[in-house]
């Protein structure tokens, strides 16, 4: 029988969805389905593709409350630059959660994914943060090292940004960047530990195998969010850090364990605090978040496929109303 | 960096692929791969809805040799018949094996999961079916039964086809459009031991939990193929059959050990018989198949992400051929 089938492209998408409070408050609604236990959220299905240095990853959600779950595919092919093309790309696909009739695709190359991922950094430093979060630095200065600024201006009163990266060039282009668009002061650092140290905020956005931020570099009043590792072979937070910190929070207990900083702590021998708590029970209030300005706090986002559902659904809501993109019957 | 993708619909796909014997031999291709050992092909990815008795599985495999890899979406929703939709759906997404761009969306709603499995069946009918098979029988009366005969008939000298299901009038519906699509004459049966007695090959096609065929029912100069059983609960074969037979082989032993008929008959404490070999292997010749027309074989087909590839990788190059589906730029 034949159904309609909404095709977006990445111009489409990048027209209808960005990163504001709404799409902040979509993930957050994710994260707090994820808290509820009702999800279904399965393991990742991950393939290597050693013959073009290449994986891909496909994740997925069933969220109550939301009428569609997507399936993420994205594709990562480190070769691609020398051809001209970006390593990274890939789509998600919406499925009614009623009848799993395809709903819509939506052809992102990984817009959605930078969207969802940013907005889950907002999520973190909303709930996490010191409430007079000042100063917020950044460590990377790619697209999620200025996506993570962005989400955290929109919940924190931030007026100073500081970024620092290996490369100092990109941090000052990357400061630059942020400068200009948000009219805020943004600062490239020569020295991580004086950006952390300066921080009520940092973030990391890197890919990195050995540790970025020391544990030494923590002081009363910080909160970090490790956005970057989401696979075995990276580590962004030195293992003792974890440990160290008064609250360590995971997007998803069961990822951060195998792909995430914690993974690092387990194998190092120095996580003991049993099983951590997670965004979404912070945000439900079902677990206690922040409770002194002066605390430490940690959190590791993975990526979970709740916020592939979530902003999925957003996507294709905000297309009905716009009547966005192509239709196919099929 | 904007690319095409092109999109074909159920209709485009019916148009361009058919169970013929070129398909046969794109998912023999794919067999043959996967006893190669340079094949990729992850775990199922399963997730259960059941809100709305749903459940979508996610398959996929990378083919050394084959331009692209295909990732397969089924969903099976199982109230949808109540109103009036079909269970089954879902889409298969074709990327570049080189780059990982999309390539093509098959928006076949199952339609080349219906051709792949029966090209499976005819790759077993070929390799494991007596010389003279010319009775073939099939248990099931559905799209499969009708399909894994039209296969048999592309690969083995069939005069004659007998159908069982638990339903006579299905069967004589089948058997009728058996007969008249094929020219062959199709008699509905009411007994299936006398079908399977009066049969040298055998495909069962059904969702079985219980056995539907009996290990005493095998005699000398059989072969049957399991296609039915694809998830842990289900189970078309009596478990004494798989010990009882000379030659079993399975598609993918690590699925059939957890999906398929191998599943129940190690749980019944009935396989003793160490690994099986591969359809693969039998089809590259590295492993021995039939060696005599009297002896009895047994193919189990899961039912492989390598299938997918294949028949996704065929059906884009067929439309490429024939300027068919449409192309948008993302």
């Amino acid at each position: 029988m034949a159904h309609d089938v909404t095709i977006l492209t990445e111009a489409d998408l990048r027209h209808i969805v960005s990163l504001d409070l709404q799409s902040v408050d979509v993930v957050e609604r994710a994260f707090a389905a994820l808290a509820g236990g009702q999800v279904v959220m399965p393991p990742i299905l991950s393939m290597a593709i050693p013959d073009a240095h290449g994986e891909v990853d496909v994740k997925t959600a069933y969220l109550p409350g939301f009428d569609g779950f997507a399936i993420k595919v994205s594709p990562g092919f480190f070769d691609n630059p020398k051809i001209g093309l970006p390593s990274l790309n890939g789509l998600m696909i919406l499925f009614s959660a009623k009848t799993g009739l395809v709903q819509a695709l939506l052809l992102d190359n990984g817009y959605l994914t930078d969207v969802r991922a940013a907005a889950a950094g907002a999520v973190a430093a909303r709930h996490l943060a010191p409430a007079d979060t000042h100063t917020a630095g950044v460590i990377g200065t790619g697209v999620q090292a200025r996506l993570q600024i962005a989400a955290a201006l929109l919940v924190q009163p931030i007026r100073r940004v500081l970024v620092w990266g290996r490369d100092h060039d990109k941090a000052a282009a990357c400061a630059r960047d942020i400068a200009s668009r948000h009219g805020v002061e943004a600062v490239a650092m020569r020295d991580p530990a004086r950006l952390v140290a300066d921080s009520q905020l940092v973030v990391t956005t890197t890919p990195a195998a050995e540790p970025v931020l020391k544990a030494e570099w923590l002081h009363p009043g910080l909160h970090v969010t490790a956005m970057g590792s989401d696979q075995a072979g990276k580590n962004e937070i030195e293992p003792a850090a974890l440990a160290a910190a008064d609250l360590y929070v995971c997007d998803r207990v069961s990822q951060c364990e195998t792909l995430g900083e914690l993974r690092s702590a387990i194998a190092a021998g120095l996580w003991r605090k049993g099983t951590p708590p997670e965004l979404g029970a912070i945000v439900t209030g079902s677990a206690p978040g922040r409770t002194r300005d002066d605390q430490v706090t940690l959190c590791d986002l993975t990526g979970t496929g709740a916020q592939d559902t979530a902003i999925a659904t957003f996507a294709a809501e905000r297309a009905r109303q716009a009547g966005a993109g192509s239709v196919i019957s099929t």
